[in-house]
Formats: structure tokens, sequence, C-alpha cells
């Protein structure tokens, strides 16, 4: 043990987010009261979302304030426990932030068994993505079997799964990536039934192509926004179901404003849905959606991808791969060994 | 009887629809054949949908062709009748278009009863208008008593309708129109709580002073697109539903493109909800809504106005009052006394 390295959030970014607007620093190795646990961090999940949470709009969360430490998702050891309900040596998933230690009462802290998975996965598909793909496509898109799924940002954590769990559900799953090699891992190691290469393809001929005369889209799970979300909604059939969980190509927007959907008239023909959700809202039913996506990983059927990267210094330029579309899976840094 | 007078579709209208895109034709009056009935038509609905059916696009109705009697609602008088379901001197509703006679099967038509209410209500709160206002709020938006309600176009026929079912259901009821008058109006002579004139105001401004600090809006009926869909996305509060019924504001625009919702993020961050629908859909049920909402008139807890133009010629330059907000209530066009 030597310090606690912090990421803080220096300042609140225009467009993607720069060196300058973070500060490194060392800490001490803070010593827990009664009640408290300290945690040693070992993963560190790096998520879309963390651009939002980094602007000080209205949020579903409040704003990372600024000179506190970033606000993410960790799977830890207990390095030493005031707290009866921990011991050390449990690994444990919480909200510790972007550092190396941290204390906590244990109220947001969940044990986790490292025999059921390999620890990544708590932070992928049995973690805040696994959950976000289970619910939104569930819970909001609503998919039966034989209709036509389609998700942007397929090589993304979130989207991996999604195709996923459309397969299982008996639906016909479409991705929309970045790139042909990630297309062709997405049909072939991930059981899409079609990928489509958004930079050099028109997403929407390439769609109407696939999908056949007269056929439509039912589902779509979107994780991009922009161009994507219009080529997309030019192609939904009645009902259609459009689940709104991200717009990475906003994210970064220094207009100051996202490009709507100009599309979104697509909906009143069509009698369909665009819906927004927050997985946070479903949080009393992870453990149903924990056991299910393991017995689907059991049964070879679901497969996730880490991307981890080592060293906690590696943050500011490590969140960046989020953006660019440099990553597949799910992107985490390793900020200590087991 | 001297002649059919019709109205064809010449051109589809670039922009707002020009008097070349009209042609005006008098015809012989139709004989009907056995089964068939002739029809003088008394009142001709003027809706915002008739600029989508004018266009190409695809949409929930085949387009109007070029050359075909322009697509409307009406209200009809049999004349003569050749088909034991109906009698010379009935009057009843269907799509006859605008013209001044038709035959028709019978299939599409439905009798009226003029001592239930005054004729011109058939097309109004009783027709395709208030339908729309009954099963968009009441089934797509889903209001609860003490929910906020806003809805735009609401000096127009479909919108002083939402604003009294939602003042009928418990809610607040929020109008947004374009004139000082028209607002005045709404609170004076519908009930609505609070009236916004887009033209004078800032629309976010002046929800947000109306609903004070921690409040939102549940509800939003949106009949017109555009800014003032943008401007209330940004009031919305968690679960709101927004139901898009039409967009005035997009409907004549030829730049080929809809100003997309900028604003569409709001419904993630609010887990909010933006659906489509067509009024077609709700068919079946229409004759509960109308005897929901005669009880209503009978009640005096339901008011409409209409805005009767005299002569079918006026037409193409009577139906250009939809789109310049030159209207109040529903407009319609009298083709013959009763």
């Amino acid at each position: 043990m030597s310090s606690n390295i912090q990421i803080k959030l220096a300042a609140r970014p225009e467009g993607l987010p720069k060196k300058t607007d973070w500060n490194i620093v060392e800490a001490d190795i803070p010593v827990p009261l009664d009640g408290e646990v300290l945690l040693q961090i070992i993963y560190i999940s790096l998520d879309p979302a963390m651009r939002g949470w980094m602007s000080a709009a209205r949020s579903y969360v409040p704003p990372v304030r600024i000179g506190q430490v970033m606000r993410a998702m960790t799977l830890s050891k207990v390095i030493e426990s005031k707290n009866p309900k921990f011991k050390p040596g449990d690994f444990v998933t919480g909200t510790q932030g972007v550092q190396s230690y941290a204390i906590s009462k244990g109220e947001d802290l969940a044990v986790v068994d490292p025999k059921m998975a390999r620890l990544p996965k708590y932070l992928s598909v049995l973690g805040m993505t696994g959950m976000t793909a289970y619910f939104g496509l569930l819970e909001v898109g609503k998919p039966k079997p034989g209709e036509n799924v389609v998700v942007s940002g397929a090589s993304g954590a979130v989207g991996q799964l999604v195709g996923q769990i459309a397969k299982i559900t008996g639906c016909t799953a479409i991705g929309i990536a970045g790139s042909q090699t990630k297309c062709k891992d997405l049909v072939e190691n991930y059981g899409f039934d079609k990928a489509i290469d958004y930079k050099s393809e028109d997403v929407t001929t390439s769609l109407l192509k696939f999908l056949g005369k007269g056929n439509g889209i039912d589902v779509y799970f979107d994780n991009v926004g922009g161009d994507i979300l219009d080529a997309v909604l030019g192609t939904i059939r009645s009902r259609a179901r459009i689940i709104i969980c991200g717009a990475i190509s906003q994210y970064n927007n220094t207009s100051g404003e996202s490009a709507g959907p100009k599309n979104y008239m697509a909906l009143l023909v069509n009698r369909a849905r665009m819906e927004g959700f927050v997985v946070f809202d479903y949080i009393d039913r992870y453990p149903e959606a924990v056991s299910q996506m393991v017995k689907w990983m059991a049964e070879g059927k679901l497969k996730s991808t880490e991307d981890i990267v080592q060293g906690i210094e590696t943050f500011p330029e490590t969140l960046l791969k989020l953006y660019s579309g440099a990553n597949s899976g799910k992107l985490m840094i390793q900020s200590a060994s087991v």
C-alpha cells in the first residue's frame, strides 16, 4: 500500500474531455471508522454515460462536482473491515469512483462470488452494462419472437448483449457498428443475423435490402442517436418501439444542442413509440437478471468481451476510446491486481 | 340540382398548397345504381392531416392521386336511395371528399341524429376531431388526476377539446396558442388553467414560471412539432408521455425534412415516452367516445366552436387558414343548405 491515486474532475469539458479537464492527485489511503470498510479498487467500469455525469445539465443523477473524484462503477476487494457484513478478502461491486482506494459504509456494496463468474464480468454482463441490455430490450422494447431487432453501437458492451438477448428471444438481430471487422465479429462470434458498417454503407439502404419488401423494424435499441437514429426511423413498421438508451454521437457535440431525429414523424405514421429509460429504475430486479444472464452464459448462449486497460493513470485517454469507437466490448481499467 | 362541383388535386404541392395545385371542375350529378345512394354534401371537414394526404410520402392512408377528388370527411344528406339501409332525408357522415354530390354503397356511412346534436358537431366534437382528442389524450397520454397536461395548437379544433377533457379528468390544462386573443379565449371560455402565446412569450420560461419550482409536465399533446415540441420537452418530468398527433409547423416545410426534436434526450433523462397514434385504430370504440362526449356536452363540461365558411369554391384558400393559424375551433365548409 502506497497512496490513493484519485482522478478528479477539474473542469466541465466542452466537446471531448481533454487532459486538462482532469486532476490526478495522490492522497493518503483513508482509514475506516466504525461501520466502514476500506476497499482497494481492482476494476473500474468506463461507460458512455460518464460524459453526461461531467456536464452541469440536469440528468437522472446529479453532476459530478468540480474537484470531486470522478464517479464510476467499480469492483473492489475489502482490505480492512469495521462492518460486520464484510470481511477482508471479500469482493464487492459499488460506485467507488476513479481512485485506487475508497471508504464505504457498505450501503452501496454488493458482495460478489468470484467462483460464479470471473471478476470483470461483474462490471460487464452482470453489472450495469448487462442490466441495461436486459431491461432496456426486454422491458422497454418488449420484443416478440419473429420480430426484427436493430441495435446501434452493436460492438459496444451493451450492444453485443442486446443482439444476443434478441436472438435468445427468437428475434432476428441486426447490428450497426463502425467497421467491417466489427461487423464480421458480430455475425461470426456473437450470432447476429446481419451487421451493417455505417462508415462504408448507407444504413437505410442496407436495412431495407436485408429486410426485403414489406418488412420493417419492430424494435430499435439506440445507443448513438444522430443520423443512424434517423435512418432506422425510416425503416420501422407499425407499433415499433424505439429504446433511447444513449446518444454517443451527440455527447460531445459542442453546438450546445443535440441533432434531433428529423424522421420522428415516422412515429405517428407507424403508431410507434420512442421511450427513454434509466437502468437504475430496475435495481430491485437486478438479481433476477443476473441469475438469468449467468444461466445463459453457462448454456453458451451469451458471450461478453472485456477490453481491460492497465493503470488508473490512463483514465483520461482510455475514456476517449468509448467515443472514438476504438473499443469492442466492455471497457474497463484494472487499477490493481487481485 | 345543377351540377357536381368537385375539387381535384392537380399537383403535389411544395410548401403551402397553391391555387394551381387544385382543379375546380363541374361534373354531372351522378346517378345511383342498385345498392347505392346519392348524397348531397352539406358540410366538409378541413383538417391539418389533409396536407399529408396531398404528399406522395408513405403514410397511414394512401396519398390522394393526382386528378382525384380531394379526400375529406363530410356530412351529407341522402337525396336518393337504392339501398334499403338509407332513406331520402337521412343525414350521414362519411368520407365523400371535396365535392357537392357523391355516390356511396353505404359501407362508409353512418346515419346521425340531428336531434342529438347540431349537424356541424358531427364533424367536430363527435367526428374525427373529437375522436382524436379523446383517444389521443386518454388512451395514449393516460392522464391521471392532478397531472399537468399541455396541448399545442390549443385553439384548434382538437386542442380545445384536449384541454377540456384534461380538466374533466382532473388535470391542470395548459394551452399553447398563437395570439393573446386566442389565449384569453382558452382561459375564459374553455376553462384552461393557463394559456401561453408562443408568438409573444418564451414557451419554456412561461411554462416553468407557471408550474413553479420542482414541477413539470406529465402529458404533452403535440399538434405542431418544431420549436414548441422542443420547449415542452425541456419541461417534462419523470414518466412523461408525449402524444405525437401532428406537426403543423413542419407540414409545409420545403426543405424536404422535418426539424427533429433537438431535446429528445429529455426522454432518456426522464424515462419518458413519445408515441404516435392514428385515430382510425380506435374506430371500434368511436360509439363509446361519442356517447361520452354527448354526455359531457349535455352537462355543460365540453364546448366546441365551429368555424364554418360558405361555398365549396373557397376550399383552396380556406384550407390555408389551418396552417396560418387564422382559425379557431373546427374549420369546415358548408357546401349546401340543409
